[in-house]
């Protein structure tokens, strides 16, 4: 697939199969993950990727936002004390940012190699961080489920692009042209 | 390129040529954008595209973290009103974390079609949305410079995925095997 095509069929995929997600295809949304651009290219993100259906079953019970079952869940994390301390204010805010940088690129490679994602912003965020035993400032900024699927969800309809793309100014774009 | 070829060369390009960024470059870049998930599937975001040299010179006179010069200046803006009005505080929060999606989208498109692009996060927001005659609680989210270029910048060195991937929990990273 062409990456326009790649962008226009990736779906957020919240029903998963069984099959479990072998580790160089998790190793492959990793590393797609760390090639996305960071604030002042600290590359302060981990990511944690449990697999345990237990421990997944316990994630889920403080994730209102999870899918129902994941043979997967990838949580990007980071120790925004860390951020503070080397960025300053800026990374701090930022970071939490930079997690979706990294999100966006391991849905488009997940696709790519046929596995539905999903991303989950509602979740309690200590519990996770308990569950993960993350140390210290460490935080979860985000989780994605991910896993092999039966059926590809339809397109929700997105807005068209003279709806959203606007020239030179909010006001001004009507009169532009090339 | 393939995916993995467009995501690992792809680079944060600060230094562009005087070249015109055409028209239809830029709605191929916004098209990918719109594809990006959003937090509800409110589709929030809007696109302001200046192309404008003195339009340019004044948002880089509020822009600390601006390249020097651009030829094309990507503002993704919401209002954080309307996201609130629709989808409650989760919303208000994670619709600036979706511009980070549409963004890495961008980029990559950016980076098929031969532009470079450079997230910039540091700038006045006030002062920018004044500039793009932004209406009531629009604001601005990030700005995008792209451009054509001459010279492709180095790659930043990346953390390796032993640094930064861990299984199941962050302490029991060293007992995992397939």
């Amino acid at each position: 697939m062409t990456l326009d095509e790649l962008i226009v069929s990736r779906r957020s995929v919240r029903q998963y199969n069984e099959k479990k997600v072998e580790r160089d295809k998790i190793e492959s949304l990793v590393n797609a993950a760390i090639w996305a651009p960071t604030a002042g290219n600290l590359q302060l993100l981990h990511f944690v990727v449990v697999r345990d259906k237990g421990v997944i079953e316990k994630v889920k019970l403080f994730s209102p936002g999870m899918p129902k079952t994941a043979p997967c869940v990838i949580a990007i994390c980071a120790d925004l004390e860390e951020a503070r301390l080397r960025g300053g204010e800026f990374a701090e805010k930022n970071t939490p940012v930079d997690s979706a940088f990294a999100a966006q690129n391991i849905l488009l490679k997940a696709h790519q190699i046929r596995l539905g994602a999903c991303v989950v912003k509602s979740y309690n965020k200590k519990s996770i961080g308990r569950i993960l035993k993350l140390p210290g400032a460490m935080m979860v900024l985000m989780l994605i489920t991910v896993g092999y699927y039966d059926k590809r969800p339809k397109a929700p309809a997105r807005k068209s692009l003279s709806e959203v793309l606007h020239y030179e100014n909010w006001e001004s774009e009507m009169k532009q042209d090339e």
